[in-house]
């Protein structure tokens, strides 16, 4: 297989207006950023109103593994695959954070032979989104400070400000700092932090707000700080909403590029999947859903936290009703699950697929809760043996699921075919009975046990007693009506990344309680959450090269 | 007249294609960035290689007086009077920084009926060149403090590292900072601080370097720190120059945009006009020489601080031949060097105009020393008397220069007729002969008493213990062999901001030598240079407001 570069050279790209025109988008429908990449306004939305919705399908996965599963993979290669069998298909993803690029070795535009384009500049800059969060997130903080410097009338206690600042860069030395010193004109002195714009709460308000008012409703409740009475100071105190919208009146607009055999791929916002909800922005999906028949989403991680909080959050607030989840699993994933180490999983080894296989079994359950048809996406390896495959074919059929083999990496939309063949005959034959799995209106504790039980199969969720007084403190202020964003970690179903499988007899732990209350929802904490990435001893901007002709190597 | 929102609004803004067909740009050299704006790809220059190029005007101006000159409204109308005219002229100019925006309510794409559109995008995030830079920059500076946190080989001083962080914002409260907080994992502790992003040498790289080649090799020559034997750590020291390189592939390129009257205008890069040049990028005034019979170009603050540098840096590295200079004044700034308060400015005052006069007289005198032609626009305020007009025409006949009313803020291109027939006329009966004052081989002091000497008309200069030893540290390190870069108040020809008009008599006095070794300059800096703005007491951000349908009000 040559690299993913190569492949992304050699494809036949097409001037995005092109796309455009076959996606049935309007000429002043599109703002052109260079000739393969497009903004697209959100005045389609009421040009195709009473235009039916297309299929919705969620690609999702088991909990991922060192392994590696192949998400975006499959979603753009069933993208491919649903085109290839005569369906408009429309794959929907996530911006990726520039940061990380220059860290460890790898972008995120699929791979192998499905990829989005251009690569290189769905990478870096793309169409400038996440610098302008950036620069609206950091506008707040200016702003927030400034007010304190100029004599702090709202009577801000300097030790509880929540909001801090953001750059999209790996940069540890900044997780930490003390701002405001070297005297009188140089502001107050305080212990504040930088997180990676894409943990920004404006972020996650991009990617699901529904409009402009919508955007401007959401950024006036950000809560950036509290008074020395312990009330909320909230982005619309510091007079900062209009301004903010005004730094992300583009960004506001989802992308428009193509998949290297040049079916729509709309690539917009991408929050982070812990802390935040982890999909592409609502208007990206919602336009996908006018513009085809078929809109293949992804959201992060595995299904406990990423289709959980589709479901829960982004379809709750959208009003979406997805048609059908795929689920993503290799063979080696699973053989991991099993407890079986890195180095040995190319080998055969059923009684350990056996034992991995009850994660993928417990991921079936709960998309079923959720009233949504499941297909099972094997992600194929050469390693793969035909006693381990059968035995998969087996487990799922005692669940009334269907398995198929998908080789998009290695050819593209070819090897989705299948995938999509199934895809379409559930969704032709069942209409989507989509519910949410608890009310907003619930108390936030009984939501959470809700997840806890009924997803991650806990006994129970501890507290601790500072969450304890949080969650009383965010009663007081009613701001306990949201859906819940759980912050778990992804290796597991469980808190506890050790327990792979499908782990029993545990209960989780609730460290701390956030109200993200512009997003709209309150973010449980179960243990640290690094929202600052660092750099590896050896990062790769140090082997990156760009030849004097403007040709780059070792970006990915 | 309507609000400068409100005329830009009425304005019959043409899609930038057409534009460029117009200015013989082939299709596939435009990449563009929505409908009214484009980058213009560097292979334009070979394309043209042997096409001669036309005129270059420089637009500089007296000492800045709270009073307000027009310069930038100057260099946009005369590029639309020249083109009343029937000669084919294109405007260059700097990029406006976009934190400045919130603070003090003004945006920088000029005003009245001289304007570039889309102004709204031109002072927000417009091609996004700003934001690349914050990146290469933020990167640089994640790299440097990864590279301490992983053990530093390199065995770098922490106490001397000079390469700060850059945000586009004014935020006070990152002037001075201590990063690295929070324990081992967390990085090394250390002083640090954050600038506004044009302060950045990145800035003035970009608007140095003559190819992307060129860009790489001044990248790999900035200095971030030094060693605890004194030695300098460059960019290439800690092989991040390709990975900057590729941040900035796309920035590097002009932006095309238009005025109000459909004329080209080039806007790109805008570094600081203290510690750096303060003049739009080279590859900017290199496309537009080829494309256009009159290039307009710009360089920040006073004639002295501006266009000294446009000379003396800008002028010897691009090996451009100024043509012209036009020096923008106005009868209430005169009468300010005059000694006049702000609120008596409207009143006829002969004397203050006699004494203020003396300021551009000596500006003059200054231009005629590097060969060049010289005009003086005279910006029309409705306060003007005639006796104070005829001192004026009196005033400069001696000097043999040409005075010209320009009514461009009130009467766009037709208000710069007069000066465009003037210049026009000056340059084709003359031939450009210019020189830089000083060659770059002189010593550093030498270098800099040229130009205080010669320019400021300073007695001489003193310099502080420190400068003297940093002078000879630079000298033992190789790196004086660079123009020189004055960072000086822009109020006055001196070093105090409180002498107004000629002033005579004194010498001045500089603290500090930086080696700016990447642009290829050594900063001289005779007072505090702010590199991080403030808010004020009320921002603009408190006043703006976007509609739900995204008309956007208060941004200017």
């Amino acid at each position: 297989m040559p690299s993913d570069i190569d492949i992304a050279k050699a494809a036949k790209i097409k001037p995005i207006f092109e796309i455009a025109k076959e996606s049935d988008l309007m000429e002043d429908e599109l703002e052109l950023y260079g000739k393969y990449k497009a903004k697209i306004s959100l005045d389609i939305l009421d040009r195709l109103e009473s235009k039916p919705n297309g299929k919705l399908v969620l690609v999702t996965a088991i909990n991922p593994t060192p392994a590696g599963e192949g998400k975006t993979t499959t979603n753009i290669g069933l993208s491919m695959g649903l085109n290839k069998i005569g369906k408009k298909a429309i794959t929907t993803l996530r911006e990726p954070s520039l940061g990380p690029c220059f860290g460890i070795k790898g972008g995120a535009a699929g791979g192998g032979y499905s990829q989005v384009l251009p690569m290189e500049d769905i990478n870096l800059h793309f169409t400038g989104d996440i610098h302008a969060i950036t620069t609206a997130h950091n506008l707040l903080a200016a702003l927030l400070d400034n007010h304190i410097h100029q004599g702090n009338d709202l009577n801000i206690d300097t030790r509880k400000i929540v909001w801090k600042r953001v750059l999209d860069m790996n940069d540890r030395a900044l997780r930490n700092i003390v701002v405001g010193l070297g005297g009188k004109s140089n502001g107050v002195p305080r212990e504040d932090g930088f997180d990676i714009t894409v943990a920004s709460e404006i972020m996650a308000i991009l990617c699901l707000a529904t409009s402009l008012e919508d955007l401007k409703n959401r950024l006036s409740k950000m809560i950036v700080a509290y008074t020395y009475d312990k009330q909320p100071i909230t982005c619309d105190d510091l007079k900062a909403t209009s301004s903010l919208a005004i730094l992300l009146k583009d960004a506001i607009k989802p992308n428009l590029v193509q998949t290297i055999e040049n079916t729509p791929a709309i690539i917009h916002g991408g929050p982070f999947a812990n802390i935040a909800h982890g999909c592409n922005s609502v208007m990206a999906t919602k336009i996908a859903l006018k513009l085809g028949e078929y809109t293949i989403t992804e959201a992060g991680f595995g299904a406990d936290l990423g289709a959980e909080k589709f479901f829960n959050i982004k379809c709750r607030y959208a009003d979406l009703k997805p048609d059908c989840a795929v689920i993503v699993a290799t063979i080696r994933a699973l053989k991991s699950h099993g407890g079986v180490d890195k180095t040995e999983l190319n080998h055969e080894n059923l009684q350990a697929l056996e034992e991995g296989y009850k994660n993928l079994q417990k991921h079936i359950e709960n998309i079923k809760k959720f009233d949504v048809s499941v297909v099972v996406a094997i992600n194929k390896f050469p390693s793969d043996t035909e006693k381990e495959l059968e035995l998969l074919y087996d487990r799922c059929k005692v669940e009334e699921v269907p398995v198929v083999i998908s080789e998009v990496w290695e050819k593209g939309g070819e090897g989705g075919m299948d995938l999509a063949k199934k895809v379409v005959e559930i969704v032709e034959n069942t209409t989507s009975e989509f519910s949410p799995l608890y009310s907003e209106n619930e108390s936030i504790k009984d939501k959470i046990e809700r997840i806890a039980q009924e997803i991650y199969g806990a006994d129970g969720v501890e507290y601790t007693k500072a969450c304890e007084k949080q969650i009383k403190e965010i009663e007081n202020l009613g701001y306990d009506k949201l859906p819940i964003c759980m912050a778990k970690t992804q290796s597991s179903l469980s808190d506890d990344p050790s327990l792979k499988g499908w782990p029993k007899g545990f209960k989780i732990t609730v460290r701390e309680i956030k109200a993200s209350n512009g997003a709209g929802f309150l973010v449980a904490l179960t243990g640290n959450i690094m929202t600052m990435p660092g750099l590896p001893k050896i990062p790769a901007a140090n082997n990156m090269h760009i030849s004097d002709e403007g040709d780059i190597s070792g970006l990915f």
